[in-house]
């Protein structure tokens, strides 16, 4: 009998985590991945902090190489595009950097198609490459060095985390920075009251924000580069353009070959990662929907820590594992020029959205014992269950030591923790890490004072 | 109708927060508080750090002075020893400074007497007061900045968390420090293995860490004042020592009065914080056991955190509420030089003593992305059911962000959680504050292993 052999498409995190568990498991088994760009296993995450220059060499968001993956026994072939699966034949049709088609047969299939960036369709957006992986990363530091004709300003379309992250590394670069955000506030994945924060921290680095604006045009030069951003109203000069819109699941390929769209865009997924309906394809990662615990429906949330899990889920169950992927609350964090940044479950909007009924406070306190060197604000806000008093989300602002705090809130969301025993629950105290009541406990009894 | 009168023993955290919820629900209430020092509710945690000079104030200690809780219609006297509870004839016989006594009537008490210092006994120890107070720490800081014969070499018994912090106070100073414990490892409430590391971290600093050592005299000079300190093997010359020998609850004048004395040596409350037996009769804080939910049993845990939350308890249910106090899982955390150390729920020593079957798995990870600067070791430990994966305690060290996390492994252990559903938790991830698999999924995956 010939090799079994798994093929994957796309070799990032999650594609790669899937080759890798699959390898652990089944040391016979033909693994083939194809990646479109040069690199396998890439923080995306970490991009601003590079472009920022906080990290000096690319190298180091590389958490293992194509030829590592070969020393694994992975078969990885890079500048490869997949152009069409054939589900029922099991094989791909690959598309080689020369040009050249080739059919690969498989098995098993793992699609780990990732995201693509949605940018804005205003004239001039075609010139800007999104800087979504390493050597678009590259390229835009590189651009950012040369300088631009004046090389002082710059422009970030779009204000969520990404867009912030990148705002941040053009500041470290000593840019003049405007973030033009459609919304009327930063980081729609935050209540309004707790974006204002963000907003502050950036505004505080001499960020200029401006709220409540479309973008109308990309004014580019001659040779293409761009020169300002035009919204209605005004004119920002622009050396440099950073579009953080958003990116939106990758599933063409997949939806061509057959395999179901959810209403959220993603491909649709069991918790075995598997594709209902297609025995041995399975998918992980930002192209996939996530069964989200707290609102009981399938999203699309695009971060690596899932995508890492769903991925080896994937590569297990390829392998004739069984293990399941127990879904997602929402929760995420980020650094924002002096203020860290999390969040967890739903908030008071969402709630909103989905017709869910909720209590909410927010307190304002400190991340230290008030005499403790090195004590800063902490704002925290919690959304319960009016009847049950259960937590549903969190969110949380303030200086550093504030947004880890984001897990303790998604354990107690993920547990199903009434606000009022979360308040009297045995957290730790000592002086370099809260008052003796920890904000978050406050901020418990808050909220449970209204039910 | 006579007003009802609530009587408080001890001014310091527990004492204070009953007289404080009990004047919040009943503005009519006569409230008295007796407190044998000069300071009210003031963090006995920051002592460290004002003998260290972090801070600078000893003021910053106090978080409310006798004259604000009496402008809150709190009756304090300082300096006043309660010397006998009539629990029959509901009075307390109270000493004057001046040595003068007087009868002080009540119908409901709050015992919140706190602990006390159990130094060594041996020749010399009565000559170093314990700094367990603002003004013994004021005394203390006075010696240290006068100098001692050279001024250089300070000795602390015991190596438990305050004689790391005070050892670390003292290093702060400039001082030789030598820290002398009987067991063979620092921090008892660690399991070995992880209190390696507490002590690594303190030798990283130049203290000499002196372990398995049995101090036999404190040798004093005609005046009384410390010259050396002498083990069985070794003697090491002393101008300052500090006595960190642990603390036991301070229950002799409760006990006296009739009022039942645990297994722990601390004084019996139910969940309501009522002395069993004796109605209006409450006890909260330093003095009083806690039901230990994963030991099933009650413990004496001296932490402000329970004395706050016991202590107002005691002053809702005292006025007629009916509020509970959940128990606690020996949660704690400090700061040792370098590291951040955090735990909870119990160890494997704790296990075994208990005789509850235990897995266990420690691993070694970074509290950031490996790129993003400031990264540095984290050692997680988990101890789980070897049954049903329930996870029963976790043990954490490491560089800044490392020990806050403690709390999201308290959480887990409160909820029940196993340690196969805590290996795939949302917990949140950005390159600042952990790898894409945060290391408490690592450790808990690694736990989940030996299932």
């Amino acid at each position: 009998m010939a090799k079994e052999r798994l093929a994957i498409v796309g070799g990032d995190a999650a594609g790669m985590s899937a080759a890798s568990s699959a390898r652990r498991r089944d040391p016979d088994l033909e693994i083939v991945a194809f990646e479109r760009g040069p690199y396998t296993s890439y923080s995306a995450c970490g991009i601003p902090y590079f472009v920022g220059g906080l990290v000096e060499d690319a190298d180091r968001l590389i958490s293992r190489s194509p030829d590592e993956h070969r020393a694994n026994g992975i078969d990885v072939r890079t500048r490869c595009d997949v152009v069409a699966i054939d589900l029922g034949a099991r094989r791909l049709t690959v598309r080689s950097a020369a040009g050249e088609e080739a059919q690969e047969p498989f098995d098993q299939l793992v699609v780990a198609t990732g995201a693509e960036a949605v940018p804005p369709p205003i004239p001039g957006a075609e010139a800007i490459e999104p800087a979504q992986t390493v050597d678009a990363a590259q390229r835009l530091r590189a651009a950012l060095e040369r300088g631009g004709r004046t090389g002082r300003n710059a422009v970030v379309i779009g204000a969520g985390y990404i867009g912030l992250e990148m705002a941040e590394a053009l500041v470290d670069r000593g840019l003049n920075v405007t973030m033009i955000e459609m919304a009327a506030q930063v980081m729609a994945t935050l209540d309004a009251d707790m974006a204002e924060h963000a907003q502050d921290a950036a505004e505080g680095h001499g960020v200029r924000v401006v709220l409540g604006a479309a973008v109308e045009e990309i004014v580019l030069d001659e040779a293409g580069a761009p020169v300002a951003v035009r919204t209605a109203e005004d004119r920002f000069e622009a050396d440099h353009v950073v579009i953080g819109t958003g990116s939106k699941p990758a599933v063409k390929l997949a939806e061509a070959a057959g395999l179901r769209v959810g209403d959220s865009g993603a491909l649709r997924v069991d918790d075995r990662q598997r594709c209902p309906g297609h025995d041995g394809v399975f998918a992980a990662g930002d192209c996939t929907e996530s069964h989200h615990r707290v609102l009981g429906s399938d999203v699309n949330i695009q971060l690596g820590t899932h995508a890492n899990k769903q991925g080896r889920i994937a590569g297990i169950n390829a392998t004739g594992g069984d293990d399941r992927f127990p879904g997602v609350i929402g929760t995420a964090v980020s650094k924002i020029f002096r203020y860290e940044i999390g969040r967890t479950g739903i908030g008071e909007r969402e709630a909103q959205q989905a017709g869910i009924e909720v209590v909410s406070a927010t307190i304002k306190d400190r991340t230290r014992a008030g005499y403790y060197p090195g004590a800063g604000p902490i704002w925290v806000k919690l959304v319960a269950a009016p009847d049950s008093g259960r937590l549903l989300g969190g969110q949380i602002v303030g200086v550093e030591g504030a947004a880890k705090r984001i897990d303790v809130l998604a354990t107690a969301v993920w547990a199903g923790l009434p606000v009022h025993e979360l308040a009297l629950l045995d957290l730790s105290y000592a002086p370099p890490f809260s008052g003796v009541y920890d904000p978050l406990l406050i901020a418990a009894r808050a909220t449970a004072k209204l039910l």
